[in-house]
């Protein structure tokens, strides 16, 4: 039924390969079928006004998609000389989520980037900037710590993300784009390893929700989410 | 034990007074406590490229805050020469919302776009303008059908929305700003009149949560529209 | 003869409400008929670059339209991206104006803001903005000198606008939107509460002027300011 | 007593080089003594839509001034990224003004745009803009006629601006830039050929002013016009 | 004596990967030792107005770095508002560049837009983003002979592109990113298969340059041509 | 053959007036037939953050073209919001050809700003403004020297361009606008003194170049070059 062909319950295949620039402190490829984003992380020197002097570390994300990452091609943000409001959106999302799994007091006064940038989209491109971004941190914090300029891992839990929506009047897991361009209801996960939440959007998209709906939803994203975690560790091990 | 001294379950005064500005086809001025947000509700005559032909209509929104509406003033974001991130998402939540409640074939080709200027603010403004932005809506909405533009009612429900989170560690509904600084969880819940869901937005701001507690905001947001939705009708009575 | 059937030498009924909104220092609603301004005062800690270590202070002010002030929606300038020329010209006349009033060396070393938001427009915002903005200075003054921040009283005097024109020939005081609209000279008068002028702005729109009519029509803004400086100081006294 | 040693109602020595620029349709340097102004009218073959089908024709104007056209660099608009508030101000000035003394039937719906730049600057750019403005339209106008485009005059008069004010207690001609930095009262006056008044922008800087100055002054400007009026046709006859 | 080890007279390793995105009508992954580009080709329905209704085709591109391709992280131009200097410069040579090599009639009134987005940045990214345009624009007008919407080949000959220049007092080709950091003299040569030239770019960086030494470069641009025509054509024989 | 009737190896009559504005430490006029630039050089109070400290100067330029220097009156930059690609490009150009024949160390940490401001243009206004604009810089640091505050000549060699190009098959010398706009290859060369190269610039427009042509351009340059020199001189003698 689904247009994958694969079951209602079924993530797409996924995979994350590490160190794929030479540049950042952390990086990632990661692959949700054909939604391929690059995540990287880097040390910064300058901290934020609002953080300087507290002893806590901050960590930021931004979110770009390439002009022909999409189907059609889009305007180059850059070029429109502002990001879009979905940009924004997404990439205040991206930091919120990934600081949820972070002990500022640990990481110590410095700033960590995130770059999600989208090199091919297919659905689900904030999710996996969230999933490929924790493992981009996981390996810079790492560097930090091997370097000895952080002793306690500011790293409580990694933090995964998954799409899932009612799709075709059925429960969906790890909506793909033509799945999440006719979906009647579209939810974010975003959880600790412990499935302890830190985010969730769910929006009607056409149909509204009942609760047990949403419950249903809730149970394929913690299956989703398991599974994910799982990815992460094992790239990072 | 709130700083309000409400109980864990009582919403603040609400009022809604309609008609509050001679231009706008529909307008109200909604108070939630210390809250007001001005919303008015505009016909307009050109209509999104995206619809043209399309027989299809649509509701667009766009929200502000006056720049001391704050404790502190804020920069004012015309001067700033952007709306910022936060603004965005704002706006675009409450017109993804309220387009929820719309048949948007009985609208017609025809836009409506509802500004919501926060004129006080003490936390809640998005909430508050998407419950009285429908309200503006419903006016409006109600002139055409007057004038017999319109035949079919498009207003499916009303669409009201609340905050809750968990403050000092327990489920509160309707958070106002003390409370919304100092939260744990912080949700925006946004339903139709028969409790079906549109949107829901929980985000972790310092502890985590489990789907037990999600469900306990659940509850509390349930009661609150309830509550909400019974002074949208009597406004528009 | 006018189309609200006032007198040539009358006023709209006009009102100034105090305290309208908690958080500002100082803040009042002016109504001039159906002109209605929302104007705060707010005490800021930041001074400008050129008064740094100068023991003077400075008086600044901004201003806005609501989307939905004016008969048909007008673009917001936040969403545009920038503050048009009407704006950036009012906003500087504004804060020109009340620094007129303002004794520099006895206001010390801090800045006052004052935003004019105009809710509802029908003529003459841009006079009521000067009248309501010293309204809600003098409240924030007020505040200053009872803290005991301040000693000397730094208001020297009231500052007052009103516009007269010339519509259908005839000199007329305190312009609506239809009058405005079709004056063929209009023009804004801005005095001290002993009638010195601070600024006088006069053009033609239509029709060239006369010295006569030029006097004629400070004729006619001498009496308006008296009116609106008993006005303004009943409601802070 | 005046820096330059000028009579208080003497004006600076005044010059118009017509034809300066070898593209547009008509064209001067205006000198107002060390005040310098390159005038450029262009005909353009886009109206603004709200001409488009009326008939009517559109004067409008441009103004900037060159980095190193004044005492210190100033940073150039273009790099800046938008206008300043100064600059938008005077170049609806000058535009408006020129506009009174224009008969729009007569032009036909055509536009011509007049750009004022700043070569050097020592005071009273934007009325040397409005004198020297007026000249290059005279000389574009002129082509037009020739060329048999247009059957009627639609220039009705010429428009000249010259500033007065009050410096060190006495009403001055012409002021120029020592003059203005200090001025207690700042006017600007721009006038038909008959002394008509177009526009009369008065402004207290440090001093306000009363009626019987502001006549001083008014007497002044008209002697100003006077001489200018008579430059501006011996440039174009 | 070259930090690489290479000869003077040494390219870096270079590859060509095609099709290595799914959406995009041409795409490759180009790599100059660790200069990495992804450079797709996109088909555009729309086409600039100035070639509306002429028969004639336009090739355009754009070209961007990701935040962290470089050794420190560099502001997203996005975020920043608006497309440095620099890259505005590159992009409209690359667009050029290919253009050279287009007959412009047998491709026909549409547009081709060539997206040139930096991975990892080791000096000479204009460059490899000419020679990968190249490659993405070969194979989407493969794909438009195939379908048969073109009929003749409107690609005369390959375009590439290599830096050279003086490091260390010799000439050398193809410099990497210590090389470039430290060069007296830069170039970049653009030509087409034959060697006939299409862009010399030459830049005194601390010492100006002869004749004998432009010519000096110019033998090594042609070396390193050839080399990449050779790949040019292997990769989408 | 040429337009101009110019022989292929003649410039245009050039010729160059010193002290041309009042403010500017160094100022000219250039003049290459139609193409007039009005150069100013200003020492600037600010080193741009990159040299504080270090003992460097700077030399940086920037470009502007009235809006009526050309045939059709071009939108004001300034009014656009940004300055396009092509005066970023250029003004790029001029700074980093200025500063290739000056002696950072002995100009010490100051910041010197050519601005080059094209009055009318006919093609060259580039090349023009780099040889107007080093005679601006000359006059600017004659004076610094004059006053004592620069002990050795920083001006290591006068810095001068002239375009060249191949028009209807033949390589002509200084191009003006009907040439440029008609030829195949279009080149900017900006050289020493002592025909040392700081720049070359050379572009197929239309037709790709050989490296016997580029060689034949390079003699034509530098015999403009010669002629241009011996103006430079002849000014600032």
């Amino acid at each position: 039924m689904r247009p994958s062909g694969r079951q209602l319950n079924e993530m797409r295949p996924a995979s994350i390969e590490i160190d794929v620039t030479k540049h950042a402190e952390g990086s990632c490829m990661i692959k949700m079928g054909d939604t391929h984003v690059l995540c990287t992380a880097s040390l910064e020197s300058r901290v934020p006004p609002f953080i300087k002097g507290s002893g806590l570390g901050w960590v930021t994300a931004e979110y770009g998609m390439l002009p022909r990452s999409t189907s059609s091609r889009m305007r180059r943000e850059a070029a429109a000389g502002k990001q879009g409001g979905r940009t924004v959106e997404i990439q205040r999302l991206i930091g919120r989520s990934l600081r949820a799994g972070v002990d500022r007091v640990a990481l110590g006064e410095r700033q960590i980037t995130v770059d999600c940038d989208v090199i091919q989209a297919d659905g689900g491109t904030r999710c996996a900037s969230i999933t490929g971004g924790w493992v981009a941190l996981r390996l810079a914090v790492n560097k930090l710590i091997k370097a000895g300029d952080i002793v306690t891992d500011p790293l409580i839990s990694p933090v995964a993300a998954v799409s899932c929506g009612i799709y075709a009047g059925q429960p969906v897991l790890d909506l793909d784009y033509p799945e999440d361009s006719e979906a009647g209801v579209d939810g974010n996960f975003i959880m600790l390893g412990n499935k302890q939440q830190i985010e969730v959007q769910m929006s009607a998209e056409g149909s509204t929700f009942s609760r047990a709906q949403m419950n249903e939803l809730l149970d394929l994203a913690e299956k989703g989410v398991d599974e994910l975690v799982a990815l992460q560790l094992a790239a990072t091990a």
